[in-house]
């Protein structure tokens, strides 16, 4: 018999009834019930229960046994009476009797219990992070990691996508965020840089001809602390082509994407249809460059209807260039007690309050003050079914604007009684933000968006260029290197009208791909830094070996990048990064299990030829 | 159509005559027949020839193209005359004649062609990798590394392995080489470090119950130039498993291994049988512990022979306490100059020479000598049959010893008419490795080692210590965590005899594999570090992650990591390690296509609270 198990804690069922079997794990539980010992037996595949009487040789061994301790156990294995099969465990229908036992490996006094639903300090869980993985969500997780990654893999391979591995020692990539540097002991005074990104190699790899390239790549950024990002590294999904155009890469990217959420998804929905949307419309219609679409509300443009308005912060506002009112429909939030909640909401985010109105069924009393009737005759007619009784608005605003231009929103919202309507105005990058915030609030709260579904939204013709809100100087908008729409040409004119083939892929609010057609032609690639301020040495200098490559017959050529925690995230319905990450840093950037970073040996500084500043002074 | 292609430049052929069809893909070619211009169009999966004359519309166009622009056509698919078809080309029936041509991208003056076999200095190719890449050998090779860790995968998964991903920045592991360090911004005078391999997060991994792990896997070395190293980094196929022994370790990675090699080793024997030799029987045998298993010369102890022998510096050697004379059989290397060539390299590896002694046809001189009669007779009685001539040894060791002693050597070695043997004497550790490699060269001039094979062993039984020769202090020999054999009792004898439960497998005399059943238990490990000088303190402060997560139930566990760079290089026969690398450094560990590294700018050293100590100083 092998020297540790003969099965997995996964394998035995009614046919092994009479086996004698070997089995190696960890206590899950240990029960006693009146001098019968029952231990869950646990290893990576399942559960076994095993058990012993004082008739079992080794039963005062048996005894001793502490949850986590890890045993290798022989025995037989029983059939368990009708009454006690259990239906959720696949070894559910047998039990071994321990005829014999081997402690592997004890346990110490348990700083974080594996069985049960204790919750404990993340600083406890990553000090421990080998006893915190041995729980089942969070072998699910990792698990679901692991056979994401390989789905990708397969899936990308069938396409005819090979995997090439890009330099992690290297030097630093334009991606904008902060490098982590790596002294060179050779070149003292000198340093590498982890990539950000794998960006110049993957363009590079184009350059030299390998038409379809992909990559599970660690990206390494010296980020600030926040809840939902790794502080010192994450993974992406990292492909790139050659001849192709911005439509090739969405149909290579979305059948992945699509697959890969319909595989583990675990019966939601995966959106088929992947509306592409101009920034522009995400904009106004999501406030939001990443939208997410489970949430039906569109916001639309309403100032004609306060232009000129009794409504006079609105209608004074409007004067103004470059001002707008939008309204956020609320399908059902017709309530006053839900409008003054999200009114709240806005006053939260530091805007004065959301104006709204809401419409409700119309009152007996306004038809017979509109008739000059009473109430009474309004309600006999009503009953006779002569009238019946309309919509009526409601709210400060209703009142203010008056019942033509209140109609006139409800007609464009398509809107009706029970349902409510929000309103924001000024300069749209000023209000967009928490526009989007309030859709997003008010679709939660109504129950609009679909929690069970994955909804998938191209956003594209990102602005090539922004202006600084208070200097006015052009900068890139975003990555320096797509190829502007309309090319040479574009470049000529007004530098904050010029798009870019770039687009990012939003699903259920998040950014989950962003890619570009790049820019492959160097005297196209230096107008465009010209603009923003770059000289041609400057490039040359930061990007060299990329424009260097591009000057001997560079392909037109596109790609994309997708975040690989963030779709497990999604996927195991996660909200916080470190559940899909093996082994993750603190938010301090601490490996509090490895001791990491720590103090260097003297003689490790003097070869990188180093002096740590003293922080005092 | 496409924007670029209606097919790649390898697909088309006689089924496509008549139509039209577009390309895109670099000028591989220009030849001019007298107004007629050929172009062979590359792109990454091959290339198709197209065609212009005086008549085509773009004729102008088409004349001023050259090598390597990248460049677009569209045109009319023909057959080619039977003459000229091209049996070498998948596309060799065909060309096509260009209607329309799109330059995409100009080539500057090359530095370096991609047509043709030219060579270039090192320094050239780095710095114009792009252009090197391009070359039909880089690209294969490239292909080859993809295609192989694509089928590692593939292989891995079908075990039931699942690969996870390992930190990249974390704390100093355990390995013995230089680590890279990378300064910490949020903790400034505090270092991470890049891992040498994952060896402690996998064990950590096997604590946490993850059954079987594999990963493609980074690893970092700050290593010394060596041309056959990456000075910065390397790959690895990185496993581990719970509850296994070391054969579990060998049944699983046996046929990953002779499966990649038998799918890419293009047609050459890869060996099925692969022996387990023990660590000292393989310095024996081989004077290695990374055999050349091609090769079938195995040396064998002959002290015997020598002692008390006339050849009196072996004789007087072997008066010393541990000193061994030991023979290097040389099959078919019996010749005076073969014999004296290996004395010469002898003398090159800084040996006073290597003695020998090999075997020709007796002569009828010496039987005439030897029976007092005249040549003239023996010559007779071999032409009548009445005696044949059989061997004779040569060279001064034999006449030293005395033929006795010289035939008991050769009937011990197995040799005969026409081979030699080589010995050399002294304490093993001495003149092991200069055995080894003349063995080698011995193997190579005989032409005894078949180049067209992959020959495997496992070496196993590696000692867990061994002793400083000058000092005489206990240190680990390789890996301090694997399991003395014979566990905590071993440990309390001599400890320069404990062999470990670690194995290297060898391939064609390079070290392929390295791996070892782990030490899981907290007190032999601690016993095991304090026999070489560690005390608990130190155990726990260099490797506490580790040894603090082995007192919360470890499982056993080994497994081995294989060097992927090894195995292509092997693969594509390759001498080089840049040459199975996309992006290699060069061997002064610099990037010279991405000038990496680099001065860094003094806000970066600022904010990571570092100053450069000025090398003149």
């Amino acid at each position: 018999m092998h020297a540790y198990r003969s099965h997995t804690c996964a394998e035995l069922n009614k046919s092994n009834v009479g086996d004698t079997v070997r089995l190696s794990g960890w206590v899950h539980r240990v029960r006693d019930h009146g001098g019968l010992l029952f231990i869950d037996l646990r290893d990576h595949y399942g559960i076994t229960q095993v058990m012993a009487d004082p008739d079992s040789p080794v039963f005062a061994e048996i005894e001793k046994v502490r949850s986590e301790w890890c045993i290798r156990i022989d025995g037989n294995v029983l059939a368990r009476d009708a009454s006690l099969v259990n239906d959720k465990l696949p070894t559910g229908e047998i039990e071994v009797f321990i005829r014999d036992i081997e402690i592997l490996g004890k346990a110490e006094e348990l700083p974080l219990m594996v069985f049960g639903e204790q919750e404990y300090p993340e600083e406890t869980r990553l000090r421990y992070r080998y006893l915190d993985l041995r729980r089942e969500k969070m072998q699910q997780n990792m698990l679901l990691r692991s056979n994401m990654v390989q789905s990708i893999r397969k899936r990308m391979w069938d396409k005819g996508f090979n995997e090439y591995q890009t330099p992690i020692i290297t030097a630093s990539s334009p991606e904008g965020a902060r490098d982590f540097l790596v002294p060179s002991r050779l070149h003292p005074g000198k340093f590498y840089a982890l990539p950000q990104a794998p960006q110049q190699f993957k363009q590079l790899m184009m350059v030299s001809g390998f038409d379809k390239y992909f990559q599970i790549a660690p990206c390494f950024r010296d980020e600030d602390p926040r809840a939902d990002r790794s502080p010192t590294d994450f993974y992406q999904l990292d492909l790139e082509m050659s001849f192709v155009t911005q439509q090739d890469v969405f149909d290579t990217i979305q059948p992945v994407m699509q697959g890969v959420f319909e595989e583990f998804g675990g019966g939601r929905k995966v959106d088929t249809d992947w509306p592409q949307i101009s920034y522009r419309d995400a904009a106004l219609w999501y406030g939001s460059d990443k939208p997410d679409l489970r949430n039906p509300i569109k916001m639309q443009v309403v100032s004609e209807h306060f232009a000129g308005s009794g409504f006079a912060i609105f209608a004074k506002l409007l004067e103004q260039d470059g001002t707008e009112v939008r309204a956020i429909p609320a399908p059902t939030g017709g309530s006053r007690k839900f409008c003054d909640r999200m009114n709240a909401f806005a006053q939260k985010e530091g805007l004065p309050g959301m104006g709204y109105i809401f419409w409700r069924k119309q009152s007996p009393d306004s038809i017979a003050q509109e008739r000059g009737i009473t109430v009474k005759e309004v309600n006999a007619l009503v009953k006779s079914g002569e009238i019946t009784l309309g919509n009526e608005a409601a709210g400060p605003l209703a009142k203010n604007i008056g019942p033509e231009r209140t109609e006139a929103i409800r007609q464009q919202l398509g809107l009706d009684v029970g349902d409510a309507a929000f309103f924001l105005g000024g300069k749209p990058k000023a209000f967009e933000g928490v526009a989007g915030r309030a859709r997003n609030v008010i679709g939660e709260e109504l129950g609009l968006t679909d929690k069970d579904r994955f909804a998938f939204a191209w956003v594209v013709d990102f602005p090539i260029y922004e202006a600084d809100e208070e200097t006015g100087k052009i900068d890139f908008e975003h990555n320096p290197f797509s190829m502007p729409q309309g090319g040479m040409e574009a470049l000529d004119g007004n530098p904050l009208e010029v798009l870019g083939y770039q687009y990012d892929l939003a699903c259920n609010g998040y950014e989950l791909v962003s890619g570009a057609i790049r820019n492959h032609r160097p005297e196209i690639m230096f107008k465009a830094f010209e603009i923003a301020g770059y000289g041609k040495d400057e490039v040359e200098k930061r990007f060299g070996g990329m424009v260097n490559a591009f000057q001997y017959g560079a392909p037109p050529h596109g790609g994309c990048a997708a975040g690989i925690d963030r779709m497990v995230m999604l996927l195991a319905d996660e909200a916080n990064i470190r559940e899909v990450i093996m082994f993750p840093m603190n938010q301090r950037a601490e490996d509090l299990m490895m001791s990491a970073p720590s103090e260097p040996m003297s003689d490790q500084l003097m070869e990188l030829g180093l002096r740590v500043i003293p922080q005092d002074q």
